[in-house]
């Protein structure tokens, strides 16, 4: 099978580069476009990265020897995709949010799609913020949002902030089992890795917590409502619950999201051990496809008294499963658990990558 | 003035090294008894300690040259007090809950005044667990306690576990500013150095986080209640709210215990800035007695978006201080703000110790 | 083909569960019986290990389902290799080093070959120190070493301490070149997975470097020695030279360990550029042998200004391979370097297993 | 006493934080001038400091209200001094070596002595580079130094690179008691604050070990030689020796610097007990004089065997004493051992602020 040819754009960061290392051996997709800033632009990739590679997975021979393009010069892309060289994006572009919006505009207004790791357009209404186990039916909205902005081919589709992945997928789940939740109590305690590099100072992490990540406890509170909404009137409709209040630390781990919760259902409530089945149980879209990225199981189940771990867990299934543990009453909500996830790769890259996989499957990129 | 002797009960553990330093230049105290398990004893202390002292403050040399006594050997203990080496004894023992609970009882029983860090005296229904600017009047139940044991002039009053430190001087502050605290969630990262030594392995905790510590969930979501109960009927009835419930974690930190918490009051509500002000402007019995192991104001308020943090905050005022900061409404409940203080300073031996200045300034421990 | 049957003694340990997790999938070998401590026998390994096992690689479902056996008891082992179930044994033993000593002499005289990660051994004169890159042809020492205990199929052969692999290769590459190495300094800066589980306390390496750990530089100086050495007389006799001093540190972190090295050479002296091709074109007999075990090239050359180190460089090929960069000249010797290896797996049970494929290739193993 | 008003250049950074917090105190000095880049220029010190203070101590409160100058204009330092609010700077200037270079100049030109932290003059011929213990009477190149610029009350004193602090003083006092010291074998493991704040990013140190710094072997290995050299023909001679190789690591650890030391002496060799005496018993200068920063005793033996180490040895007197253990003999040179001193206090503020106090007792700073 020939590959499908695919650009990074924002290459040369954290989140470029975990979607490099990723897409090294990908059986469908091939990294054969690569953007970043204007000063990073006419240099080969491999000479760009040397010093500033930061994964322990290295990348194809290939891309190294590609030359890095400007990703504010839409021509450069246009003229990749005309000679076959760019069938879409993934867009891990760190510029400010305003720019980020135009410019996947202007990349899905030349009929390239947008697979985007940004939060930039995740509060466009006509566009889908992807978990693929949670709300691949959203992808239903690409047309409208094509038909809405007079795009042919491109499109634009984003997946939610790397925090909530470790509490979102475990919440629908016990949804679709037929469960209302109602509430949600998270703490956070994220990686260093979320805040890209050079990111966190050291100064700020050894022997200590941060208790504050700027803009974080919005888009955990927000975010889940938009990803268990439903298309409606032409846009995504924010779910109405649960109702979430957040609160976010930094600590000195180096990859691995982990969130402390407590969830309040609506009248009918599941037990404890019916709570693991439906969690063991769960199974989505990317499950049925057998898509290359999906986790075997999106939701491993930890019976230990002390896991989920970040170093133990996070590259559980290639780093794409969520983990969950201490499963247990709560005094004021109904149960207590412990989510975990890798905030690089399932909650940036590796997710990002699965929702191209999904698009793809469902005839999004081109048959 | 001549000093009152003192022993230290534990004295080779963490929190025995805690007191033994803190005492060090004490205007009150001076330690001149120390005992440990069986096979310290005979020892002086400074050739024990040669290899395992933990801290940065050193011993007081007359500490060093004292012969480490069997702390099961109470005859020992009768024969200091007798000679006038021995007023009372602060015990941080590391045993077996039963034998703690039996010999501390042994010792108040042979008129040594225990004044106890360990947790097995903790729910003994008529023994007081202390937090001096919180509940400094639960002493008046020692008299009571006495005569109840048929004990002369010895009893027991104990302190509470490390981790509630943290949030509960700020939750009573409000209480006693009239406002119902009805409902607590309350997430803690916890410091290694309340694990003792070795305790935690460093396989466990670099570059992770472990959200499990056996006990310490009910321990932060119950002795709260007793701390905040009444004198009734001989024993300390607990108090009926707030409910509250705990997610306990362990971080890479090596002092400092944070607590995330989200907090709902009764129907009548404090404004965000009175809250502040009410934290601000609390102060309680030890500041107004200015005892020496005070701290100033009890609770110190951080206005800065990212602070109270463990490595900055936890010696703030001899490490005696509560550090609170990020005072900002809940979506589920009242407010949602962040604690912070220092687990084997004011958590541990520094709150024993002004337990002890207390009942001392209230004639407990002898004119 | 059928796999060969093999055992894991101190299998509950660190360097035992590192055994059983990279033998997981082994084309050649596969775990059939287990041992450990008294108080761990009669109990499935799965069983025991819940909550103990540390690492992120699983075990092989037929290996959790073994009941563990007490190491001591031989007679359980020689019922095993009777029944076609154990054909040597790794030693991961935990005890004292005369209990070791004694007990790994009874395996191998009761027919069953021992391959040791233990130190009990490695000052044993008829003993081979293998690294399987260095000195393979010191297993001819098996024959005399056979003939002298009188033992029959069985036979003893160890490994050397994890500090030395991180400069043992790269010298011998140079010496295996034609240049004498006459002298070296070597500085360590050790992983705390190399002390084992629990190890480490956190209180002493958060934070903090622990300049010096028991028995360690004994072992990185004089080692090398053995490794380096001849076979006459029917012992090993050690090289003379590169003499060495060590300085062995602490570090707080999981896995790796790092070496500054200064080298001296004798009176012919390679150029900088040529000690880089020397390390990059260096291959030994398990490359030659294409053992499953071997990393491609042994020794990989960084020439970025900053590498190795340890969290980005340790998993490299397998983990199997010796990372070396900032080759220069030094003020006082000729070069100065810095060297980088796995501790746990090349340096411990990863060595170990290519040993074992190096002594099933020569035959030692049976055929 | 009226306190001599002084300045800090750069005192935004962290060396100037540290400056800032160390006087806060000081029973002779008082900051009475501040100054940073033009962009902080014209704001309160502490307005600017909310959210950029590093520091566990805080600043005074009349430092806090003092108005930040622009350390490029000249004319506001001289009116200060003018007014008599500055009568020499402390100089943490963090720019390009040129800019500090000039500016550190047109001070001393414009009558106001720096006493400096930056490397900018640190190999200018007549610029002493002072260790207050080490060569105190480095300062008699002052007058030559303002004879020879035509400068009148200014002039510019230095202090070395703190990784040197470890192991300098330690081997003058070994020269000063009569032995030849001839070469060093030095590998340092430096703490983050070394590079300023943001620094080193967490994501690189975490887990982790950087086997480089830029630059940093250069200066641990040239820098001693200015310090021990003499003053000859107007200028400070380097001493020959000894012949230093320096491997420079940066390990995550917050505060101190390691330095692990194998040395050599002439033909006349201490024993280990003598050498051991020596260090005890070492004293210069500033404790003759008994200077309000010096340690009591410049140098701390520790006899356990695993000492020193940073978070537990760093903060001994003041932070200003450097701690030495492990004495011990060396295979290759004479003696081995291990320094450890704090980075920012005693090899950088702390070491300025002695500088200063060492001047105003001999008569540079006015009487």
């Amino acid at each position: 099978m020939v590959k499908i040819p695919v650009g990074v754009l924002g290459a040369t960061g954290m989140v470029g580069q975990q979607y490099i290392a990723l897409l090294a051996e990908h059986p469908w997709f091939e990294v054969r476009y690569v953007a970043a800033s204007p000063r990073s632009a006419g240099k080969k990739y491999k000479d760009l990265m040397a010093g500033r590679w930061q994964l322990l997975q290295t990348f194809a021979p290939a891309v190294g020897d590609l030359i890095v393009e400007d990703a504010n010069d839409l021509s450069r892309a246009i003229a990749a995709a005309t000679a076959g060289r760019l069938a879409f994006v993934f867009s891990a572009l760190e510029m400010e949010k305003d720019e980020i919006h135009a410019l996947e505009d202007a990349y899905a207004g030349a009929g390239i799609p947008v697979i985007s790791n940004a939060s930039a357009n995740r509060w466009t209404s006509d566009v889908p913020v992807l978990i693929a186990e949670v709300n691949p039916h959203h992808t239903d909205i690409i047309p409208i949002q094509q038909k809405a902005r007079g795009w042919d081919r491109g499109f634009i589709v984003v997946k939610p902030n790397c925090s909530i992945q470790s509490y979102v997928t475990p919440v629908y789940a016990l949804i679709k089992a037929g469960y209302e939740v109602k509430r949600l109590f998270v703490t956070t305690l994220e990686a260093v890795s979320g805040a890209g590099y050079p990111g966190v100072s050291s100064l700020d992490i050894l022997d200590n917590v941060v208790p504050y990540i700027g803009g974080e406890e919005e888009k955990s509170e927000l975010e889940p409502l938009k990803v268990l909404g439903s298309i409606a009137g032409g846009v995504i409709q924010n779910a109405a619950e649960p109702k979430i209040t957040a609160h976010c630390n930094r600590v000195p781990v180096v990859n691995g999201h982990t969130a402390c919760i407590s969830l309040e259902f609506g009248a009918k409530k599941p037990a404890i051990e019916e709570v693991k089945q439906i969690w063991t149980n769960f199974s989505g879209l990317p499950q049925e496809l057998d898509l290359p990225m999906a986790p075997k199981r999106p939701i491993i189940l930890r019976e230990e008294a002390n896991r989920p771990q970040p170093r133990k867990d996070r590259d559980t299934d290639k780093a794409m499963a969520v983990t969950v543990g201490r499963i247990r009453p709560c005094n004021l909500f109904d149960i207590r658990f412990v989510g975990l996830s890798h905030n690089t790769i399932r909650g940036a890259a590796g997710g990002g990558i699965l929702n191209a996989e999904l698009l793809k499957a469902k005839g999004y990129l081109g048959s």
